[in-house]
């Protein structure tokens, strides 16, 4: 169900043609009946933001946090595509606010795929009434939206979150190209619950800072990077808290979601700071082993060399003593008091060859404390991204 | 000749068995005959410094810039060692310094090789007799010196720069764990220029600056990242502008092999930013760029995808204007005014197939350049770098 579990949302997914082929390649998720609702959205923090950033965060600033509809496209990113790339993002939500029957700037536009070619709108303009006519309240109808939205991923994300009184659902894409400090990737959150515009904004923001921005696979900020809810109210009014944290959680298991099926990953690795000086310094410290190609290939290797971790968090520009570090692998402690604790190093590897594995960093400096969901570097990763053509 | 070019200088090469077998392992550069000169250093800026470091800084600081000899050994990086990790490298300091008759705080320390495991101080102590009686001035014992030092490097790397009265020789390893910020590798310079301690260091930092910190290979530091000068004074007294530029040269060619023979490697890359707001800003845009894991994929496999440049420039955190920005592959200019230029892919794809290449960023806003050498990042990488035994 992911986006249409809420009450009051319906979803689609066609094959435009801007693939190329018979692949879903553009999706819609629409408040159903149509209408706004309280919408909010992050975005990426790239300079080089693409044309449908800049058209939708002009929407969101136009309306006061009112959405209508998302409108997603793969298969090509529109950025770095001028002043034609802006027009075509806005024709793109106007086709389909016209045949809703909303405004314009209630429909929020988002694209994944290759920066430069121009973005085939004719395309999207001839698909939109199939694309509107599909949409539909079911777990196939929210599916095919999840699929139509996929580049190099392998399969769709999707989360449902269920709470007393309301509901939260979402669907993600990502593969390549996560990092922090931005979502990094597409995904809709859908909610059912009463919530004014600032307040879902704000329970979207915290969201977002603990899981998509938390993830690195390749420390590559892109210039697509949305996320977009909508609450459709149609549920109970919900304490703040309440919806922090069922949004907290849907984009948590998407996070992990997008890091499981991360181009070329073999596994995925929690590195967990503790004890730093200040969250920031946990941030930082995590950031550094988790983006490390040495860690990385370490972890694609299995093989337990703390050396590595060490010397990141050392480099990280974050508070450290070596005296006072502590470095485990899952529960193995394999460096204290300055020194290697013996350990058996063949059961280190044996853990590390797990599919998802913890690096835990205790700094024993202070309290601050972040986790960073991380990948392995292989040779998949490199196949992957090699060649675009 | 190397590190013996410059009169004054006396170097030595054997196998101690810190590695194990007959590999060379435990090299020396000396003052020729012993006695300190005048000596300058810059060293990681890793808060997990190894315990050489910490020691050769120490040594500087106590005798305010006389060195009569560098000591360096692979096989252990001597890091990660605690309190007997620092009474070794005091030792081996000692047991040199006796053999010389100089002082031990006039030897400076360096090590490479694997984190955490204890350096077999023993062995550096009953191969010192044959290494300082092995000193001589050729070609021969500076090569059998630059061999010492390698790790996972192909090949040794020296330089010599010959100026008007004076000369400069050089020997560096690198391979992995290549960064900017810190020199990142153990490299050690000679010279037979009269130059004062504090001007030694001016232009020894200088030099580092805009060479080695500005290479990248994995945007890792290393705990050991180690650069030793030393100038005899049998030469002529040289303005500080002569041996800037003399040093910096030396540096560069020596930064140049070491991205050349960078673990796993099959080109190199000079990134160029010109038109920042600032030099900064041309590091750091042009930094982002050298260090992503995507662009760095895209150099292995030849593909001319300028949209990851360009994502990489707005991520960087540098001042852009996706308009002004232009960029080229070699003298292909591929983006500018906010689009592709059109150009011959299949002929930028054979350019990107050279052994180095030049991407060429001009951000169109200030004055500000710099430029950084990075590697692709090939198969090879991972399989040197996945397992450490």
């Amino acid at each position: 169900m992911s986006v249409c579990a809420p009450r009051g949302f319906a979803a689609s997914g066609v094959a435009a043609g801007i693939k190329g082929g018979a692949a879903l390649d553009l999706a819609l998720v629409a408040v159903d009946p149509p209408g706004p609702v309280a919408g909010a959205a992050t975005f990426t923090t790239n300079k080089a933001a693409a044309a449908p950033v800049q058209v939708s965060r002009a929407h969101l600033a136009a309306t006061g946090g009112r959405v209508a509809a998302v409108l997603l496209n793969s298969g090509c990113a529109n950025a770095a595509t001028g002043a034609e790339g802006l027009r075509a993002a806005q024709r793109s939500a106007e086709a389909v606010a016209t045949l809703l029957g909303v405004g314009a700037d209630e429909v929020l536009v988002c694209s994944t795929g290759l920066i430069g070619p121009r973005l085939p709108v004719e395309l999207v303009e001839s698909a939109s009434p199939a694309l509107v006519g599909g949409l539909g309240r079911t777990r196939g109808d929210a599916a095919r939206a999840a699929e139509a939205i996929l580049t190099t991923d392998t399969h769709a994300k999707e989360v449902v979150i269920e709470r007393d009184g309301f509901c939260v659902g979402g669907m993600a894409k990502g593969a390549g190209m996560i990092a922090p400090r931005m979502a990094t990737m597409l995904a809709v959150l859908t909610t059912d619950a009463s919530v004014a515009p600032d307040l879902l904004a704000r329970s979207l923001k915290g969201a977002v800072e603990e899981s998509f921005n938390q993830l690195t696979v390749d420390g590559c900020t892109s210039t697509n990077d949305t996320v977009v809810a909508m609450a459709s109210g149609l549920g109970a009014a919900v304490p703040a808290g309440e919806l922090d944290e069922a949004l907290g959680e849907a984009c948590r298991r998407l996070a992990l979601q997008l890091a499981e099926d991360a181009e070329g990953t073999t596994r995925v690795a929690r590195v967990r700071v503790t004890g730093a000086r200040s969250v920031d310094e946990a941030r930082r410290a995590a950031r550094a082993v988790a983006e490390s190609n040495l860690v990385k290939t370490s972890l694609h290797g299995a093989d337990p060399y703390w050396g590595r971790v060490l010397s990141e968090l050392g480099a990280s520009g974050s508070s450290i003593d070596v005296g006072r570090v502590r470095i485990s692998y899952g529960a193995t402690l394999v460096f204290a008091d300055g020194l290697e604790v013996p350990h058996d190093r063949r059961a280190a590897s044996a853990y590390l060859s797990r599919g998802l594995v913890e690096v835990t960093c205790d700094l024993g400096l202070g309290e601050g404390a972040a986790t960073v969901l991380t990948t392995d570097l292989g040779p998949g990763y490199i196949e992957e991204n090699m060649r675009t053509s």
